[in-house]
């Protein structure tokens, strides 16, 4: 067999690995090709044969490299995938074995290094035995979850201790009432620890802090659906809305019972005949002035409040109906409606049905609700917004009912943002299993290996799972982002946060849905079983596409944020000036898109922030730009404006996903960022890296039509995503291990 | 206001509706102009004046279109939807309000009959009123049970009928004791009427007739998934392998009494530790020459057979294990073993354990086996492909041990399509739930009207589930035509049908369950009650990618198949052939991609089933020849094979899936073909240009990438996909109705 000098040989492995791969940017290329040219142990007749080897153009023979290849294995060297440079290393014992000198190549280590080569990229490439390595120790779990849990680390992880109490112990529930009792208690245990008050003003128990109190819930997840459902419902739905929509006296009469769980309430919104389309709900409110008190009725079979949460333990409910005052309707408000006596009787008039058994969430207990002529004192009006006065007028400082209408509902935008974290936290829970079981779990091997291989070594494993578990990562940061922007008192108008939240609670729970499914599937049977936790998790976050606003209705919403320029209501007015800035913007990032752009395949550029920022603009601008056009043309043609949003529909709703993945990425990019340790900025930016290129790849049709992406390209980026999960192959347990979830909640016996 | 000639004013509406939608390609403006042509009623300037308004490049000006829309709202004249040509008396009423003679014109019933204008294109352009039609009546949905039955019809409805028996009443079940009991005296009570045995010879009970029997499997989901997978695993599997894989002696011994569910039993392939891995599974059967009887043996942790269906109720099972005669292991096998007694008392040595709640399917009694050395005499061996003479000799028709394992499998082709079949039964139950609730529900609507809209008539909704409607149908064609061929016994190489078959239960089971969770949150809250169905379809389906064989690993089955040109193996010999053939016959393919093509937007050409054959032939054959081409190479360069498959494992479940769709595609218009009204033949035929647009939409990234596609056409099949889902909406109930659910089972109240 032909042998190489001692210089060329030591580049052997790194050529046979190089080639293999046939992914070689020419930003690869010059690494080596620098690295040959520094190296002092390379004659030029060396640098001359190793040059030629690098040409993309004229590749080595297959001749030449299955010789390389049986030079590497007839070597009979060991792969030690734990030493710090295991390919230079393995390259200098490789020499060692052919020649007398050996000594360690610093160019090699250089090579290694920047090319990112590592041995779960090759070590199926030789004939040679290999000490594996199942999980990498380079990061550690306990500092990505800081990273995470960022300023409420110590609150959080003090919350997570209050979860090892037998009390949340998971058990399979199949009987709705034992469930729904076990839950309630849960409820309660947190309450009395303060918990539920988390979000109210100090008076009340609290220290208005939402976002700790939106990170809690999140962790709620671990333990179970239901408990997460109920404890919003109850402190964030309930007790929220007398918060956010009621005032003083409420907030004295009512808000510390609530936040301790012993006043017990629902958020009566939903109508049977009117899920998503709250404006149009027909419970009516009648303020009647001989009585000085309002009278609650529903008018119709499918007027009946529907799905309310924590409907058969409260004794009292927020009700939305339309507020009517001296013959007049002044639009959708709340009102607090006593349910049920002390001894837990209902009260004259009030009539509620059990919704039974659901999908999930069977721990919750939804209820109907139905109000015969219910009456209450004019005092029971949350009426920050809006008040009836003594005299029996009407009255409001947002003189116009629709913005009167949003400004209420735009206190929910904190439930929404929780829904997504409570999507999230089950993504998380179902990832950690599926990633603890793939790093356990072998099926079929190679004839010549002893042992099936792992189920996480498998290239199409890594593609359905490593995605996500990035995917987890820049979503936690968006979201406890939003939390703080929602919460910051200084910032009064909430609307443009109200269409951001509209579209990432869409996206992430949808992410939400499709993770767990996956990873249901990626554990196999095992998955199916009720012990493994998917069952659960898949029923329970199932519903959060659709409440809390369905998820194709919230889109639209934050499509027509994002064409109206965050203006609260579409007008034609605004309309033409709004199309003008955004011609002038997009013919600014048009012109940028040439062919040399267009086909730019380089290593650099497709990992370059600026890449990516600029492909998710250019799209949510583009699409704004012609939807805007689209619609003008309708209307122009006489379409009424209703008819003409309906023509468009499902360009809005692919607006407002690109609007949201741009958020979301954008947002994680600057936290990236604010990140001081270099190592682990390096990890999140791999991951944001991940989470742009596997979402330029989704929609890589739009690109490709738009000729804002080439086929080699589009290509190149699909080949990238495969390269950026074999890259984060070694660090997938510390990466699902960084969520934090604690021990004691990983009940699964497959991810033990 | 300006008014025309009545010439002119009667092809206002159309004009209208023509232009407010953009979307006319040169074979309508052909259409349109031909009519106009061979109009009498018009004179030469009415002629010029309409033709300049059909210019593509220089179309009306807004002011133009806007003011045909006051000229028709003007005329305040009624649409009447049920008309038979109701654009045409819409126009001809115009007429009639501006002109004195207003006949009816045979050549604008030509322009909507041809370009297949519908009310719902326009009803909502102009501000008139109109007689609304929920569902057109043009088509009758026995018909169209009719054709999907074929010639089964009489059997099938007779067999529907059985199922108003109140044993198959659905109840919400949350007790799998109580569950499960219940499915087995359904079981018991199907066997005692003889469809459990439908698909054995006819002295045991049946009539050999595969066919019938996967029509019942799957309108057995329309009871309950538990049902169709208990019965499945007596008949099918366990029955199935007595039938297939045993000889005379064991039909005459157990096959009757198997049928009528007098003996019941399992089906013993999974191991916990070996889910998709049955070669590498680890139970024992050595032949013991002194007793002459082979000795099942367990013999670690995690070899216990696992997820046994029926294993509970079962005295019995048909147990996968390695044969070893005369210490050589002779490859899988399996064997009759006795698993309790008469009394229901396990037999010495045998260990079950229940498997316990699970994600779905809590009907069937799911558990673990362990065998500790039991002992069974040498005639239970399944003999039919492998025996044990009287001299303890080992012995085989099919000499090779791999093909022998590969036949033997292959009798488990049978049981994957009855699993799809089954999946396509839920998609097609949660269809027909959500389709009708769709149009019944009203959610929000336009300022104007008094009624909210239809969820049926949002644009988004029929998106959403008017392609599924239409594969379901695709599904259906192609898996009776699969059964048909598998159960055809002059067909003696199964190794093709099982390559098909393996693709198309993944991309069919995975089909079930997107379409299924489309369907569930399309209906919203509703949606998430389970008395409303689609919890347990949900439950019980997502099963289904995993069982009969992993999806992720049958895709890589049939990529295998199709690569080797459907050879039972792949090997370096037979590849360069096949590679050989492939590119002569890509070039071929290849030659007719020429500019013109792949951006001719026509109708026309977008509707021709010719298109959608060479897209999807062409990517077949690309795929494969790429595919080949990368593992060449790969090989070449000294990789191992194995090593080789997983770096292309992403390719093969590509090509798994495009090969599957292909497949499905063509069998579907070969099927059409045969229908002989023409009227239910079109309707086929544009079911499966809604499937192939749809599909070739899926993967516009790919086939943009190639350039098989520019941009223009990319869009317009976009645009062609939302406008195929309009033109189906009058018929969508009709369509779902056409799956022939019986009404006693369609229980869900948001159904009725």
């Amino acid at each position: 067999m032909k042998t190489y000098s001692s210089g060329i040989l030591q580049y052997i492995p790194f050529f046979y690995v190089i080639w293999s791969d046939d992914l070689l940017s020419p930003s690869e290329v010059s690494v080596v090709k620098h690295a040959i040219e520094q190296d002092g142990s390379l004659n030029d007749s060396d640098i001359k044969t190793l040059s030629n080897w690098l040409a993309k153009d004229k590749p080595p023979s297959f001749d030449i490299i299955k010789h390389w290849k049986q030079l590497i294995s007839n070597s009979e060297t060991k792969l030690i995938e734990s030493e710090t440079y295991p390919l230079t290393s393995f390259s200098q014992k490789m020499v060692c074995h052919y020649c007398e000198a050996c000594p360690f190549n610093e160019n090699l280590k250089h090579i290694e290094i920047n090319l990112g080569i590592q041995p779960n990229h090759y070590n199926h490439l030789f004939d040679v035995a290999v000490v594996h390595q199942k999980t990498s120790d380079y990061y550690r779990a306990d500092r990505l979850d800081a990273l995470l849990t960022g300023k409420y680390s110590l609150e959080i992880n003090s919350f997570r201790k209050e979860l090892t109490n037998p009390i949340f112990n998971w058990e399979i529930e199949r009987d709705k009432e034992q469930f729904r009792g076990k839950v309630l208690r849960q409820v309660q245990f947190l309450a009395e620890k303060g918990y539920g008050a988390m979000a109210y003003p100090e008076g009340y128990g609290g220290n208005g802090n939402m976002e700790l109190y939106a990170s809690i819930f999140e962790n709620l997840m671990f333990v179970d659906g239901s408990l997460t459902i109920k404890f919003g419902v109850q402190f964030g739905l309930f007790g929220g809305s007398i918060q956010k929509l009621g005032t003083k006296k409420h907030h004295d009469q009512y808000l510390t019972d609530t936040g301790k769980a012993k006043l017990l309430g629902c958020f009566a919104m939903t109508e049977t005949g009117h899920g998503s389309n709250v404006r149009g709900i027909k419970t009516t409110a009648t303020y009647e002035k001989e009585t000085d008190s309002i009278v609650i009725a529903t008018p119709g079979k499918n007027d009946n409040k529907e799905y309310i949460g924590n409907a058969l333990h409260s004794t009292m409910a927020s009700v939305f109906a339309q507020l009517i005052v001296n013959g007049k309707n002044e639009g959708v408000h709340a009102i607090l409606v006593p349910l049920r006596t002390e001894a837990h009787e209902l009260m004259p008039g009030v009539s509620i049905v059990d919704n039974g058994y659901k999908l999930g969430l069977n721990g919750v207990d939804n209820g109907k609700i139905w109000f015969n002529n219910v009456r209450v004192p004019r005092e029971n009006l949350l009426n920050k917004y809006g008040d009836i006065l003594e005299d029996g007028t009407y009255t409001s400082d947002i003189k116009n009912p629709n913005k009167r209408f949003f400004t209420m509902l735009g206190t929910l935008v904190g439930g929404r943002i929780c829904v997504a974290r409570a999507g999230l936290g089950g993504a998380k829970m179902a990832l950690t299993i599926a990633v603890k079981h793939a790093l356990q779990r072998r099926q079929f091997n190679d004839s010549i290996k002893i042992q099936e291989d792992l189920l996480m070594d498998y290239p199409s494993h890594q593609l359905r799972l490593t995605p996500a578990v990035a995917k987890a990562y820049v979503y936690h940061i968006t979201l406890d982002h939003m939390m703080k922007v929602y919460s910051d008192e200084s910032v009064t108008d909430k609307r443009k946060i109200e269409t951001q939240v509209a579209g990432l609670k869409s996206v992430i729970t949808w992410f939400a849905n499709d993770t767990i499914q996956e990873c249901r599937e990626a554990c196999g049977g095992k998955g199916y079983l009720l012990e493994n936790r998917f069952a659960d998790l898949k029923a329970d976050v199932d519903i959060f596409t659709t409440f809390e606003g369905d998820n194709n209705v919230l889109l639209q919403l934050a499509a027509k944020g994002v064409l109206s320029d965050f203006k609260a209501e579409f007008n034609s007015a605004g309309f033409m000036a709004v199309l003008k800035l955004l011609g002038s913007q997009l013919s600014d990032k048009l012109g940028t898109i040439n062919p040399i752009y267009t086909n730019k395949v380089d290593k650099e550029h497709l990992y370059n922030p600026k890449f990516h920022k600029h492909a998710f603009n250019y799209r949510t601008r583009r699409l704004t730009y012609t939807l805007a056009m689209r619609i003008r043309d309708y209307i122009k043609k006489g379409i009424p404006s209703y008819q003409a949003f309906l023509k468009v529909q499902s360009h809005l709703l692919t607006l407002g996903k690109a609007y949201s993945i741009e958020l979301a990425y954008n947002t994680f990019v600057d936290f990236t960022e604010t990140i001081e340790d270099e190592k682990y900025r390096s990890l999140f930016s791999q991951m944001g890296t991940l989470y742009a290129l596997h979402e330029i790849r989704q929609d890589a049709s739009w690109y490709l039509e738009q000729g804002y992406l080439g086929s080699s390209k589009s290509k190149a980026i699909r080949q990238r995503v495969e390269r950026l999960c074999t890259e984060l192959r070694p660090h997938i347990e510390v990466l699902v291990d960084g969520y934090g979830i604690p021990r004691h909640c990983l009940t699964a016996p497959i991810a033990l």
